[in-house]
């Protein structure tokens, strides 16, 4: 059981990732020279797709008094991550193989290895205790406790993956996930800028500055939607590890003793943020991160998961960020990073609560979340499956369709009327080419929510067909209504 | 007056870069920490008029039948760029001086030569011909042509500008202006890849993908907006000349022989747009690239250019640059990247006209061609000078202030009100500090086109006024008509 649904979560994402290739939604990075592992170009609709879900985010968080937008830049000054602590903590343990110079991620090594190997370690290491018919979970958490404990024993009794050489890793060394580039002609370490790798500093050294520009008072926040980098070892699951990603980040400044409030205020708009943009909500759940796995600078954390073909995964997170990265920047800067309260006269390093949603891993989760397979009758009557996206109408990358649906005297006329007028306000598709159940079924396959056909009818009475995508529904609009109708429906 | 006109001119920049920095339009990156040359953060209001800008020409390029939408991804493979050229020709040649190790770029050098300098170089290097007293104008003609046909005798007569010493440049090296990273955890040439110099090729490279997947036929273009990175030596003058910036793309895929007749529709068609959105016509020329200074791979060039206040500058490419790049995609790809014409059963490699613009280019172009000085009259009839940010209501960061008058019961709550219906709908800022007239003040500078005042007549006919920015004029409005009123003015 358990196996036929992870061969379907499988055939799910295959047929998600193929489907994104066909109809523009995904395409792999320079594919013509074989891809760049880790990178991805969104296609003509996904590109209309990520739009909308940065604009509806955008909307919600900056249309109101108490949030105001930057952009910064991606290059940075390099004592930023100094002080963010990036340079000295953003790294995964690394070892080589001295032998054949095969380089792996420590925990990588360890989680791949077989229980059949992992028996075979924990017996030269203890072969008293490790005897006999042992279970393999006890095996299991056996050596997961050792590697932890000590790694650099079970090191000395792994053999190297590829060449199977023995004793034959160097100690782990830390390796930094931050890209890192050269400013100015010489390649030398005074030159040395990194490629952010989240786009949270850039609010955080901005502070004062937009707080004085803007004229807020505390609480307000920062909100920004742009490219980070991560140079991870072993990129994986379509868009859900990358290299390059877009984040949708908000700092949200707050008076200390507040933070507790501000926390579960932010926490609630954010999962209803994804809520109503149509997110089914047995697919999403918080994970609270235990207090002995907080990160450095946290207080608490949450994250948004979404229920993945291939698990639970972070969509966004909540966190407690305390006073720990304006007191930082303050620290490294040599800079002032204080509020001051005019009313009550008192100056203070307000506490940050963050909302960071990736843009990217948001877009694969509402592509997951529309991803429909139904039997449908086709104009035969036969049944027939349909494959349908359903995404809310507002993140629907072509709003409608309009078909014309015989060729007669003023048909395709009023047809391309129809379009001149609608296409200032939505992007809509025009196709006439085909019997109009495959014209359905290419617009399902898209999530297009209204396609509108004209017909003999629309000759005499001046009214249009819109059928609905979901329900298939369709009813008759007079045609001078149909921006109306459009705009109720999707605005 | 030549002078006084530089005077001005550097006068206007100062007061642009400051009102930039103190309104949150633009601040230098990682201010806190010194700044990072060539880099900017975009602030409340800079992020805003940023997303005008990038949203106008979205509309322009893509709500149209033949032109779809591309978010390509910055990291692209390393083949990109020598199938480009920019491996090989995207460089500077540079110098460095073997006593004190500066390095320069030779171009600069010779350019920054004094006229003094250049005389004794010259007398050097052939004392027969430069004696006596030859003009300027004669000693600066002959020292280009020289540092053009044999840079490197000039350079033996050069001293270091740092150290004072003479004979002690290297020959010229070329220097890449591509970011170089390494993609993965060892730092060797096969890990090597380069930040997008041009959002450009990221496109070529999807040209066919694009193609089948919107089953688009000839002529089509593909746009991206996106961002673009150049190791810039000298970076200068504000947003013009940064290493990290943002482009505004097109590329429209032409049967060959009808090239010549899409370059000209684009070239007019770009014009217009900047036009359309208030750029004064006496600062916009077209500049066309030299038959001998064209690049190589194109066939015509012209630029759109805007008059700064350091001089004319390019803010947009229109290039016809042949089947260039599609033809070296499939010599360097090994992928076949020609067109299949299903009515006349060709297959050809289409040329390509580009229309390619700064964004933040054109963002400054739209800061400097807004700001104006005017006298006006105060509130108590004095005259006075108010800055005001003459932007098109499209492109405008706010678009309407709300000013309650004078604070009576009900006014708050009517202001409140007004402001909750129109906010899901525009960008709007609330402001009841201060003098009405300080207020105006504070809206003109930042470009606010609407000033909406509630005032004790509102609470007994519930009309507001509405005061528009350039004119001043006032006209009062029913309250419930406002959001009519702004849509019509504004969309």
């Amino acid at each position: 059981m358990a196996k036929d649904k992870k061969n379907t979560d499988t055939q799910l994402m295959d047929k998600l990732v193929s489907l994104c290739k066909r109809r523009g939604f995904i395409f792999q990075s320079s594919e013509i020279y074989g891809g760049l592992n880790g990178a991805w170009d969104y296609g003509h609709l996904g590109v209309e797709l990520l739009r909308n879900i940065k604009d509806e985010w955008w909307k919600a968080m900056t249309y109101r008094e108490d949030v105001e937008g930057l952009d910064a830049a991606i290059l940075m000054h390099p004592r930023v991550w100094e002080a963010s602590g990036h340079v000295e903590n953003f790294t995964d343990p690394m070892v080589d193989c001295k032998q054949c110079k095969s380089r792996y991620r420590l925990d990588t090594l360890f989680e791949e290895t077989s229980i059949k190997k992992q028996k075979e370690v924990l017996r030269e290491l203890d072969p008293q205790k490790y005897q006999g018919q042992q279970k393999d979970e006890f095996i299991s958490e056996e050596f997961k406790k050792i590697t932890e404990s000590t790694p650099s024993s079970v090191l000395t009794a792994l053999s190297c993956p590829n060449c199977g050489n023995k004793n034959t890793f160097t100690d782990a060394r830390k390796f930094n996930l931050m890209f890192k580039t050269f400013v100015g002609p010489v390649e030398d370490s005074g030159a040395v800028v990194y490629l952010r790798p989240e786009t949270a500093q850039g609010i955080f050294v901005n502070f004062l500055n937009v707080q004085a520009a803007s004229r807020q008072k505390l609480p307000f926040g920062i909100a920004q939607i742009g490219k980070a980098f991560r140079n991870e070892i072993n990129t994986k699951n379509f868009l859900f590890r990358t290299r390059e990603f877009e984040q949708m980040e908000m700092q949200y400044f707050v008076k200390p003793g507040t933070d507790d409030k501000w926390f579960e205020y932010w926490r609630e708009q954010r999962m209803q943020w994804f809520i109503d943009l149509g997110m089914k909500k047995e697919k999403l759940q918080w994970h609270q991160h235990e207090p002995d796995k907080l990160a450095h600078y946290a207080k608490d954390a949450y994250d948004i998961e979404f229920e993945f073909p291939f698990g639970w995964g972070e969509i966004e997170g909540v966190h407690n960020r305390t006073d720990f990265d304006l007191s930082r920047h303050e620290e490294f800067s040599g800079k002032s990073m204080k509020y001051f309260d005019e009313e009550t006269k008192e100056k203070f390093t307000p506490f940050i609560i963050e909302t960071s949603a990736g843009a990217s891993r948001s877009l694969m989760a509402f592509l997951v979340n529309a991803y429909h397979e139904e039997e449908a009758p086709t104009a035969e009557g036969q049944m027939e499956t349909r494959v349908v996206m359903k995404f809310h109408p507002k993140l629907a990358p072509i709003k409608a369709a309009i078909f014309p649906l015989v060729n007669r005297d003023g048909m395709p006329e009023i047809s391309k009327k129809i379009e001149q007028e609608l296409r200032p306000h939505f992007r809509v598709f025009y196709d006439d080419s085909g019997a109009v159940g495959r014209r359905y079924r290419r617009q399902d396959e898209v999530g297009t929510p209204y396609c509108i056909t004209i017909d003999s009818q629309t000759l005499e009475d001046q009214t249009v067909t819109i059928r609905e995508r979901d329900s298939m529904i369709q009813e008759r609009v007079a045609s001078d209504k149909i921006k109306t109708y459009l705009f109720n429906n999707i605005k």
